[in-house]
């Protein structure tokens, strides 16, 4: 089964190619710019190169969220358009989940991060056991400080991974022993992980149609938060 | 500084344009397709989607051996030609060191593989010590055997990288207790972890004119060896 995957969740980009479970291309981008110029020519030039054409990919993977308003759009809105007209079927992956394939081997606690900006992060903790990836906690959006002190509770080694992974960093280094960040090659969001994250659970992940594909975010968009304060203000 | 590094080392091929330890994009395919045809549109992808000109590299880091003869040449030349007309310098890498910066987060000993043919491997191993990868051995061209029975003295979780890590688990599964492959996300040879390897060791690496740099082989290529053969016999 060939998957092609894709994430602009946050400031980096990138889309893979991978067929039962092997890694056949992946083109990366961290240069902080427009994710709806540069992605659909990464995928193309991907699958030009790798020599697949894009009726042979079986199945279109995304992250679906949480991460940038904009950016899980455009990554939603670019698999839709592509598994569309094909009539293939469609994954959407929690975004948290698929940055910790990119360190499935270590034995720390795996604290996946995204700012979140206002002082927030998107956050969910994961473990590797027996070369799988679980689940240990919930997706979820709280300030730094909290998720400080959950890492503090927990007293492991742990390992930050994500384009959070920083910002927690400089937060917690004096403050939680045993932190540390995922090598620089493997710190941000990568399609090569969601492709990954994908082929391990293919047998309980549901499939979707592209107009069944939906974002999912753990909180309000900025204009829409906006506009509940608005009308809250207005009916007091 | 910009790097771009690039590894055709064996039946991957990559590159990665890196800023002073930041990752800023690359390009991994790993179809078996010839190199000749697809490394140098895969370098001129990565450097327009990143938006960097060529010229603005300030240095070209390649891979050159142990590998592929064919696979290092390409390597080699590819970054002669691109970095001799901006007369800007270069660095080779040894291909089983710059692997070993795949899995630079893990406390196993580092087993850096690539299938040489003939029942052989090249390979060295490394360890992570306080987040920087130590070189443990030479590079070198063993027989499988004689790789597990070093793996089996050094008595650790011993974790395989390279192309060739799937041969040596195959061969090692039964034989040497605590092996495992890295996943298979990062266990072929990458050209992130050759600007990684680079970056790491700047202040020593001897940096090259494009006129100096060569290939740097463990064996004799196959053509070298049968003429070695065929004048030995002649004069015996």
């Amino acid at each position: 089964m060939k998957i092609l995957a894709i994430d602009s969740s946050a400031a980096a980009a990138s889309a893979a190619l991978a067929e039962d479970g092997k890694l056949l291309g992946e083109f990366f981008l961290n240069v902080g710019l427009t994710h709806s110029c540069t992605l659909q020519p990464m995928v193309e030039s991907l699958l030009r190169y790798a020599g697949v054409p894009i009726r042979d990919v079986d199945l279109f993977a995304v992250t679906n969220g949480p991460g940038s308003f904009t950016g899980v759009r455009i990554g939603v809105s670019a698999v839709k358009g592509m598994a569309q007209p094909l009539g293939k079927p469609c994954v959407g992956v929690s975004t948290l989940e698929a940055m910790a394939f990119n360190v499935r081997d270590t034995d720390s606690l795996i604290c996946c991060t995204m700012d979140a900006r206002r002082s927030q992060v998107y956050t969910a903790l994961f473990e590797q056991r027996a070369g799988r990836i679980v689940r240990l906690t919930p997706d979820d959006a709280v300030s730094l400080a909290e998720l400080g002190e959950r890492l503090r509770q927990a007293g492991r080694q742990t390992v930050l991974v994500g384009d959070g992974a920083e910002l927690c960093f400089d937060a917690f280094r004096d403050s939680v022993p045993g932190v540390r960040t995922a090598p620089q090659t493997i710190r941000h969001q990568r399609a090569a992980s969601v492709a990954a994250a994908v082929w391990e659970n293919i047998d309980v992940l549901p499939l979707r149609s592209a107009e069944e594909l939906s974002a999912s975010y753990l909180r309000l968009s900025q204009a829409e938060r906006e506009r509940k304060e608005k009308m809250e203000a207005e009916y007091k």
